[in-house]
């Protein structure tokens, strides 16, 4: 089964990255500015290695976490938490990824500790300084070929256009519509967000329809500057229908701040109908990432800001919460709906079921705490049987640590070789069908389920 | 392992056939008609083939769907979609079963393709018009011992008598009592209903307890006719009881299109609630498949009717649900109740808890979504550590596609001798105890559970 | 794979036992009587063992449920029907544990069936009369470090003092709070409860600050005789906050009998939260095992009572239940909350990502029904890659039958070894590390944890 993986794994380690899902700021690339430090490189802005020190007994701010690039003396006690508690990390993919990070892109080969902290920072911040670990030469030597970011509806785009004109760049890198809190009218600052985004889509937006107007003219404005995608992440995925007064009414309440808890919601849940609209319209992939309950400790929250680590996952539904969406869109010409989840009970339950009938429907990939090893075999043995693997989006990494890019790709394709090799070794696959599905996994698979 | 599980498989692969569920029409057997076309006996009313062509864009009439056989044209029409869409299916049963009856029942040796489709296409016609591919002498050659139906309360089991009575038969084929459309008030049609089972049954149905005693009247004749099961698919499993005055008002009510949804609902469940009382009295096993959505896409209900496709599961509950059923009858003399679930988090939660404490209780097999190698080895997983394996209800191929039913069987057998050879393997078992329930779960469990 | 394991089970194989969550009488200890008879030290108590014999059709009173030691006659008999019916629990835990005494403690080495049973009777009663079989001497060469007991509230604790004083006795056996009955307001006898309470506190109770007042009297008691933790079980594991006036309120008409259901459970869930609150304060660990409808089939319990193998799972919810609970606590001094659930959902969804953040939280070891060879592999693969080893409690047995113990901790440190070769067989872990893990995992971690 290893040497049937090996051979598979053989002919995609190679191949370029589409990373059609992430948390890159392309300022990084547009600016070429030398990483500062390590540790605001490799540790405080990611969420996914300071939330497992926090939980360790390091405060997030001796992580680092919120205070940008730091003065060296910082940095380097920030390293020297993270090698210190390494053993937090054994058996999470937090500690293959800056593993394989530290081998492969900078070439240590020592065991972070206490002991052998300052010696690796030395090291890193040598290499820092080094051009060749600028993020543009970093982007090409991991091969990325194209980079989707994640960008609010008022953003001007200005990096993406800038990076786009710049002649000594030739990478893909493309804005992602991202409009969750323009779609939450009952949250604090809302009415602020609509004037905003009503002055960015210079349309008026005193009722519902300017407002729905204004999201499609920044839509428009976002296809014509590369994306291919909308993303949407809230508590549920439900799609009920409002009638255009009702929805106008509860809008206008909204504004006024005199709507409900239970009306903002059900004007959310009618938005993410007209979000599908508005795709089957303007042709950009629908993506979803529900439930998930953020900033779920709100003196962190206060203190630190959202994406800290404490957004805590939901129990999911999306076989009657999306009813109302694929019984209107699910078969439309060119329509495309990733479901991503962070509760594997719908994988096997809802997820492949939907996405082995509706034309439109992607088994989006492991997603945050499910994008590790037997998460990744979990979802693959839940959703193959009943979506087989056309019906699946191809690897996203969603990350904001870029140099853990590489690294995860490739424990992706690991780890579908891997489930391959198994399939073959069962006589359930031949060994040529496997390698065709190994390739178009991270090739056709990604570009069509998100139109890259 | 692998020794283990060929030594423990040798022994069950020629057994006999018990077939408790399934779909297959009794009058395919008593008009022993040679098969249409290839198309119209493994594509076009198989929803496990169809749905996924579907999700790959090949609309459901291009499939064939309900336009049951097929000029020759056409049926080699919708083969070639089939061939040529074959990688649709890797990784899925439906590849394992079909490919499983081509080569071994049909003799067919190459793989479908676009190239390949009219070459198996001419085989597969050429062997359906050989005697030996009528469906009586595939039912011999398959070694079926008994093959269960599924009927509507107003089936006058005409094919049963008929077949039974045929001197030039000898198979066993029963009819199942499924009484589903009778118990859900709310439903469009439903007076209509009830008007025929009144009729169908000789009975009152003016009251709710002439609808009740209806209804024993046709289990009773279902009986006479060999019926050993009485089988359930609702939204759920709830068996809340009602008043006789209450559910007599509902039933009124609702005869007379004025009960609420939430009243037909509680009717329903009372009526669940029911059917447990009638199996204590009249013997038949109660069968449970709750949780699915049924005809989640109207549109394509609309066109093509139910069953084609897009039947998608919900979450599912059991241990509140059945509490007042099971505080009735779960522990009465002769009861029996098989309980399944496309909601895998049940298995190891609710489903094997209760069958390892009622004697009335069996954990159902993997059904549907789940009757492929994973799931069921994931089943086996959840379940037996809690239940073992004697409270287990054996293979059930719940099937329409009747060539795929020997398949079915021989995949639940492999699987299964492959999870006791790793419990030999693991020393959590001997080799002679993994023998007997082998052997067992064939014979015994299916025969047991479902009173065959 | 297998050598890896071997070599890092070796390490840990004879490491002395750490069971800080468990059901052994104190008394046991404490008198040393020599056990009365098979049945009633192997059987009767133990309700894994009967509720599958009673799903086999063996009744409770047959299995000797309730009847305290038995005279020879019946309890011979209640051993036959066990070795007759010993086919059920193939593939159970229960048939590990129960070989594994039987041949290790006792030294059969013969398989129970009709035919042994007298034979295997025999032997068993002989060594029971054997001094070396005594509570303390097995206790001894069970290599038990520390033992917790699980205690009311009200308990004198006499046992455990008398215990600790006696001066032939050096082991550690210390008691659990355990209050979930004062909590339930809604359940009947809870005023004398509370009367029952007041009067161990000698505290007044006539009001709701009264009552919290007595269980914090009684924790401290407990603290004073050793406890380390405080342990609920409820159905949910909600902790919403109630005014002092509104809680107030509630108790006073619960006292009349006079509360609806809804307020009881409001208070309950009050209640909870202020139990962490006393835990922060007192050093008590919080355990929390939610999620179970007791008593499932009341017919039974109204013969037999509780504990007799009818707590059925439920699904559990714990982000947004313990949310106001952590966001006042989550991040306290001293505070620990250890996380249980019988809802295998929760682990990779909510628990994983709790004690991947919170300071506070521990992911629980497998109980109950998840206590068995392939459910505690699932609860590593769903755990570790989210919070790793350090977050997890170590292994509990939660154990009635006492002779139990050393084959559950050696079932479980297999487990771990096992998990933990996988890992480096993979190169997701060194050797070195692994064997860190392995020892830590029975020594540091519950004993962190639990504060043992």
């Amino acid at each position: 089964m290893r040497a049937i993986a090996r051979r598979l794994y053989g002919a995609v380690r190679e191949l370029p990255i589409l990373s059609p899902h992430g948390h890159v700021d392309p300022r990084l690339l547009l600016e070429d500015a030398p990483f500062a430090d390590p540790a605001s490189l490799l540790i405080s802005p990611d969420h996914y290695v300071t939330r497992l020190l926090h939980a360790g007994g390091v405060q997030l701010g001796e992580s680092g976490v919120g205070q940008g690039p730091l003065p060296e003396p910082q940095a380097r006690q920030v390293w020297r938490r993270l090698c210190e508690n390494w053993k937090l990390f054994r058996g999470t993919p937090v500690r293959y990824w800056l593993e394989a990070e530290l081998a492969e892109i900078f070439g240590v080969d020592e065991r972070p500790s206490a002991e052998s902290a300052d010696r690796i920072y030395d090291h890193l911040a040598m290499r820092l300084a080094d051009p060749a670990y600028r993020p543009r030469a970093l982007f090409r030597r991991f091969g990325i070929e194209a980079l989707a970011t994640t960008d609010d509806p008022c953003d001007d785009l200005s990096a993406h256009r800038a990076l786009a004109a710049d002649p000594g760049w030739d990478g893909r890198v493309v804005p992602t519509f991202r409009p969750d809190r323009y779609l939450e009218a009952g949250e604090e600052g809302w009415p602020a967000l609509v004037k905003r985004l009503g002055e960015a889509a210079d349309v008026d937006v005193a009722d519902f329809s300017g407002f729905v107007g204004a999201l499609e003219a920044r839509r428009r404005y976002f296809i014509e500057h590369g994306a291919t995608s909308a993303d949407h992440s809230h508590a549920d995925v439900r799609t009920d229908p409002l009638s255009p007064a009702e929805a106008d009414r509860i809008y206008r309440e909204a504004l006024a701040g005199t709507a409900g808890r239970a009306e903002t919601i059900a004007l959310r849940r009618h938005l993410l109908l007209e979000m599908a609209r508005m795709s089957c319209e303007d042709g950009l992939v629908m993506t979803l990432h529900p439930a998930v309950r953020r900033n779920h400790h709100t003196p962190t929250f206060r203190s630190f800001g959202s994406d800290t680590g404490h957004d805590i996952p939901l129990r999911a539904e999306f076989t009657d919460a999306l009813r109302p969406l694929l019984e209107r869109y699910g078969t439309a010409e060119g329509f495309q709906l990733v479901l991503f989840t962070l509760d594997e009970t719908v994988f096997s339950r809802e997820i492949a079921p939907l996405a082995g009938f509706y034309p439109s429907v992607y088994a989006g990939a492991p997603w945050w705490f499910l994008d590790a090893p037997d998460a990744i075999r979990r979802y693959r043995r839940a959703v193959t049987e009943t979506a087989g693997f056309s019906r699946t989006s191809g690897f996203v990494d969603d990350t904001r640590a870029f140099c853990s890019i590489p690294a995860r790709h490739d424990m992706s394709r690991r780890l579908d070789c891997g489930f391959l090799a198994e399939l073959v070794a069962e006589h359930r696959l031949e060994e040529d069908e496997a390698a065709e599905i190994a390739v178009e996994l991270v090739t056709v698979n990604p570009r069509k389920a998100f139109k890259l």
